[in-house]
């Protein structure tokens, strides 16, 4: 490629993330890059956004050469800034959101701000791509991946995703050695088991604080669950139609049964 | 039905909301209440969770003879706070989240604290609907639609849902004289085309405001979008599977691709 490509940088732990500085690290080598990540951590933002308070975009130096700004809102906030207050009429090849510490893969997708950027940005019709690595430490190794998410953003930079434009990117936490390449996969359907821990604060007012465990249901060996576990790098395209259309006849008798209540 | 089903209601307006108010006066024509929402407005949060902070719960009397609680969390922590520190081993026999005041048809499912409320519930295997009025206002009009709520929830309490968890239903803002009752819709594709208001506040600092207008792109009538315009109350089987199956075989030649970057 001579043409350099313009890619859009973001993520939900924040701008000075380990996991981000590799990020930038494997696109600047591939194109012009513009950062926007959040001025704090923001795990599990999902896809909020801000509407009652105005946000703020600091221009800072983090990574030498490369445009960044710093934001007090959501990763979905990062994006939408970005998309109209930076780039205005250029166009973004690509947008890259990562990469995360720890998993977003089958359900944490809901929950994950990481994701939700990505899936912004897809939203405004830009090729996106989150990445995650299944390793909450702050120090976790991102080296050994980084052949790998250089090679998957060129090929969608190169082949495209066909209709979708989104892919959800999870990296199992393995050394590069026994890493057996990407593994195209679906959402497996998993969930948490969860339980608060209760306490007392110091002021003796009762709290409750979120733990839990996640557990696999989905025996299928297409799954991205499945594919972490056997050391493959999952990717699962993903959209953003909730629509479950094998319900749509199954609930058909309730446009009869409304008629019992209009008003004559 | 003489058994008294147990409904969990939430929203994401907050425990003072008038839509909260609408919908449990509906639902306790029907069944035991227990109620657990926001202490404060939660529009926008989607499924944004709190991991880094302790949650709050606090006993109300806001509705007479209704055990009712107001939480300090998002409104995916007010459900799994009352699934697990409040049911613990009831289980709740519908989920019913809303009246949002504004719409959440199409993708504004997405941002919904309202929808990601109900969809947390579903993920718990709580049958669930959120409901949202198309009327922004505080003081919107809630009474026009609450017949239809009942029959809608009635419905589902006697037929369930089939394999589907989950319904988005939002209701047009007419008088119910032209209320044409319930259509099964599929979640139509749109955006919002949304610009950021500029400005510079009293410390002499620039901030952005995000505004926006919402844009249907989808032409077919068999939209939740084409349902409201045409003044039926659209009801979405919604899920929670992001997965495009129809494009996992396009990413295919992604695989082989893998292996030029494995180390020997």
């Amino acid at each position: 490629m001579n043409y350099r490509p313009l890619i859009f940088v973001t993520n939900d732990d924040g701008i000075n993330a380990p996991g981000l500085k590799a990020l930038v690290e494997v696109a600047r080598e591939i194109g012009e890059l513009i950062v926007v990540a959040p001025d704090s951590p923001q795990s599990g933002q999902g896809h909020a956004i801000t509407l009652k308070e105005p946000l703020r975009l600091k221009k800072v130096d983090v990574f030498e050469g490369i445009e960044a700004y710093e934001c007090s809102g959501t990763p979905v906030d990062c994006v939408k800034l970005g998309k109209h207050v930076l780039l205005h009429q250029r166009e973004a090849d690509l947008c890259v959101s990562g990469i995360n510490h720890g998993s977003n893969a089958s359900i944490n997708i809901l929950y994950s701000g990481t994701m939700s950027a990505a899936m912004e940005a897809s939203l405004e019709g830009i090729k996106s791509i989150g990445f995650s690595l299944l390793d909450y430490e702050w120090n976790a190794d991102f080296e050994s991946c980084k052949p790998f998410l250089k090679e998957i953003m060129l090929h969608v930079l190169e082949h495209g995703l066909g209709n979708c434009k989104l892919l959800n990117v999870n990296i199992p936490a393995v050394p590069a050695s026994v890493l057996r390449g990407f593994r195209i996969c679906r959402q497996a359907e998993a969930r948490w088991i969860e339980r608060y821990v209760e306490g007392t604060d110091p002021r003796g007012q009762k709290y409750y604080w979120l733990t839990g465990e996640f557990m696999n249901q989905d025996v299928g060996s297409d799954t991205d669950v499945w594919a972490l576990e056997n050391h493959y790098i999952s990717v699962v395209p993903s959209g953003h139609d909730l629509t479950r259309y094998d319900a749509i006849e199954h609930l058909r008798p309730l446009e009869h049964r409304a008629a019992q209540v209009v008003p004559e």
